[in-house]
């Protein structure tokens, strides 16, 4: 039996999840733990270990500025909670696998070396904004964990299968090849485990599983999955690309920025000595999306049917727009072979009125929603929502990346030697 | 009756139409003269009248340096010709009128007035690449044809239908609506001749009228035509976003220029004083598409089927993958209520070989090409190339902008007064 701690941080709040795990067998979770509002202090604890909950938002009385700093909070709750006594001390923990969004040419997740967290460090350039925070916990991880394994997962490592003509944008290719200019795509730790719970709750074999899937939270993105792999996705060389999210821009046309305000090339004030980040990634990916048009980042308040701004409906009509053109876009990648268009993420799991939404407008693809198995609560990890007799599934599935990392980790034999 | 000038500036190329033309009646086309190879001097013109050849890619034995020269040889090649007793001085000339891209907020095309002349100075701004070469030739026709009346043609008024949805970016709302930053779309002149010349060979009234229009040229965008209207296009605030053209990159992550190369936001060499034209303006717009994939923007050398090239096959397969996935997404957009699917533009009217990959793709639509009508040269205006018994049509059409230009004035009771 091996301690597995899976890390996700996001861009204002960092996640652990504790398995204990026996090779080639499915995680056991036995805690789980959340530190939020990074962004908005003071930040707050989420905390639960044996399906009791210990914590919910309560002020941890420390100050957090940081993902690395939520981290360390979060390392010392579980170290110190007599509660759970699985991990009495750090060395309890065998194996840390991080969430990094940016994997570069990686297809596979790998065990963190000198040699490999160099070349993180290197790809943290293509991605400034999304792989630098989780390096500082894989930092802390070697310094504060000497005695566990640690594991990156790429959130772009699923879609390594995408065809040359579909990841290849049409630049100079010389400058393509040197800078690593090409669609990598994200989200692809929730796509693998989507591709595998569908699979079996449609009984079929991955390989021979054709979906669409949306993965729809603050940041969101479609993917075709064609037998079992990525063939294509919404998300570009950086997770900007696509659909928009809470503060992205999603797609627009790459001259826009350089109308939006003078100086975009320049350096944003978010730059640090190492990292530079340009004004317009700034404004395109922090300072955009359905919160710049409404105000909030919260699509909930957005999706309510009883909203009566008119900026909540602009918002919405444009998201259902955007996610529809990716839904036409990959029936025809698929060639109409679809076994299901699959919700998921925090928006495509809980918005019905979303889901019902994206469904009419797609309706002559051959998918149906049944308004009351859509308007109930999604138990378990994949739930139909689909009208009986439609030609295509409509799924939702409860995605978990931090599961997903931690089953990758149980079925690595180099984690078990 | 009147004679009018339909003036057509490219990027490489200027093209007149001269018509003789009676009130709400269509124009009769007396002469067509076009300069072509601006950017690969000499340039060589190509000149009819009344059906007779009397050039066809002469050197000129001038210097023509740029889009406003070119017009005063083409000017003066009119006028000097005693076969063309039409045209016998300046004063002939009624009416001209300008292809313009960029029309900005206009819906209409527009007398040119000394007002409406700084107000489309001001539109350059917007779309300096684009804009400024067509407003050099206005100038030179407000000099040296004082009897004429001047109209602006803009590229973008067919779209001015676009719902708030679909024309929004989800960025900040008072930026976007101080710099004027939304979805405009181009290529309109096309698609109002491609609406009326469809509904007329389906003899169906335009409002009633849904189509998938496909203008492939150089420059290349696709339209989503609701009951004779446009709904959406692929091209954005500018004609870079959308599908990829000759030199041009079409939507790429809005980041992946600030990764091309450092500086991108500095003014490129190609700015004047009065055009501010960006580093990444100039890359995505001057030096992508597919010429920068294949060394070549001849795009019928790279469709050719007995090219063996890994890079035309590339190039090729790239360009079905981005139209398809319009194909797709507008299928949606107008929920599967589809006349047809309709190619037009250089390589839309002349590849077959590209017709029947996109169409195959699209096969799960109930799209599908007739192989013997699609390998037959279109003759007329609209040819059927689709499949007996196909649930939708699949048609070419011979887009004429110049003719539409020349149309709208002969419908236009403001010039007839």
């Amino acid at each position: 039996m091996k301690i597995i701690l899976s890390i996700n941080a996001g861009s204002s709040s960092v996640k652990i999840s504790v398995y204990s795990a026996e090779q080639n067998q499915a995680p056991k979770q036995i805690a789980e733990a959340q530190l939020s509002g990074l962004t908005a202090p003071p930040a707050q604890l989420t905390y639960s270990r044996h399906g009791a909950e210990a914590a919910k938002g309560n002020d941890v009385g420390e100050k957090v500025e940081n993902q690395d700093d939520a981290f360390k909070v979060l390392l010392k709750t579980l170290t110190e909670d007599p509660e759970l006594p699985e991990i009495g001390q750090k060395s309890d923990i065998a194996i840390a696998c991080h969430r990094i969004v940016h994997g570069g040419d990686y297809t596979t997740s790998k065990i963190i070396t000198r040699d490999t967290y160099h070349h993180l460090e290197k790809l943290t350039d293509l991605a400034p904004l999304h792989n630098a925070s989780a390096l500082q916990i894989v930092k802390s991880c070697v310094d504060e964990l000497p005695g566990a394994t640690n594991v990156a997962c790429f959130d772009s490592q699923f879609h390594s299968t995408i065809p040359e003509h579909i990841y290849t944008y049409p630049i100079n290719p010389e400058i393509a090849k040197k800078n690593q200019l090409r669609k990598y795509g994200f989200h692809g730790i929730s796509y693998a485990f989507i591709t595998r719970s569908v699979a079996e709750f449609l009984k079929k074999d991955p390989a021979d599983l054709n979906i669409i899937a949306l993965h729809l939270g603050s940041g969101a993105s479609a993917c075709a999955i064609k037998n079992g792999k990525s063939y294509d996705t919404s998300m570009g060389l950086t997770p900007l690309a696509g659909l928009p999210g809470a503060t992205r821009s999603g797609s627009v046309d790459p001259s826009l920025v350089f109308h939006y305000a003078s100086d975009v090339g320049k350096l944003s004030p978010a730059s640090t000595k190492d990292l530079h980040i340009s004004q317009a990634e700034e404004i395109l990916n922090k300072r955009s999306g359905w919160a710049a048009l409404t105000g909030t980042t919260n699509f909930g308040t957005i999706a309510s049917s009883s909203s009566a701004d008119p900026r909540h409906k602009l918002a919405f009509d444009l998201f259902v727009d955007r996610i529809c053109g990716f839904v036409g876009s990959y029936y025809v990648a698929l060639q109409g072979r679809v076994d299901a268009l699959v919700f998921a993420g925090g928006i495509g799991e809980k918005s019905d009125r979303l889901r019902a939404s994206v469904v009419a407008q797609a309706a002559c693809l051959g998918f149906a929603v049944d308004e009351e198995a859509n308007a109930r609560a999604v138990e378990g990890v994949v739930q139909d929502v689909g009208k009986e007799g439609a030609r295509h599934r409509t799924l939702v599935c409860q995605t978990d990346e931090q599961f997903e990392m931690a089953r990758g980790c149980a079925e690595d034999g180099e984690l078990w030697g």
